[in-house]
């Protein structure tokens, strides 16, 4: 298994309109899209940046993953997200290797893409997503 | 002013070769540098990854940037760094807009590159590197 690219990194805000401010306006970037993830408590925006993408998280609710991270660790960098080709032989893969899964099976995340996450007590405290179109 | 792209995602690890049978052993990545910056008490590995690279970061002392890390937040991403053309007006833009700066001018990195760290105060919690060739 090789890890494709960094699809994403997934960065946990208080608010996408008052981090707008900071990534449109200073740092010059674009938001091209900006949707809710339902099941995730999350609502998402979408800036490219090279041929990567930086994904600004907002909590929809107090007891989400995003409102939980920022209360224990504040904003910033939440996750980071590798694609990869073929998503279940790559978490079969990792699986076989011992590294702990939160998500056995890939979902539907943001942009439609089915998704699975790595538990960070696997991937030295770095909480990793896979990814696939 | 605009970010060119991410030139690499910093991360604090305990030890460069644990880490690095998660990042060559899992992930399929490669290791093409390990390089020590003396003045900021790290030894730094770099992986390419798409056009981006990883830097994973060991710190060589117990009071550096990356043990006090470590030690308050656990292993994980430690800061993002943005290619940017003409630091210092950068750096001078940035700060005409109200950001807090780590560095005022630009010093030598690892990898030889010149760069500068803003406060993640001002950065929505993500400590972010500017960089140049």
């Amino acid at each position: 298994m090789k890890v494709k690219k960094i699809e994403h990194i997934g960065i946990a805000v208080k608010s996408i309109e008052e981090a707008l401010k900071y990534y449109e306006g200073v740092l010059g970037l674009e938001c091209y899209n900006i949707e809710e993830v339902a099941d995730q408590k999350v609502r998402t925006a979408f800036l490219r940046i090279g041929d990567i993408k930086i994904e600004l998280l907002e909590s929809t609710s107090d007891d989400g993953a995003i409102a939980r991270h920022i209360e224990k660790r504040g904003e910033g960098v939440q996750h980071i997200a590798f694609a990869v080709e073929g998503i279940e032989e790559a978490l079969a893969d990792v699986s076989a290797k011992g590294l702990q899964l939160i998500d056995s099976k890939p979902r539907k995340g943001a942009e439609n893409l089915n998704i699975a996450f790595l538990h960070p007590k696997s991937t030295l405290g770095v909480l990793t997503e896979f990814c696939e179109e």
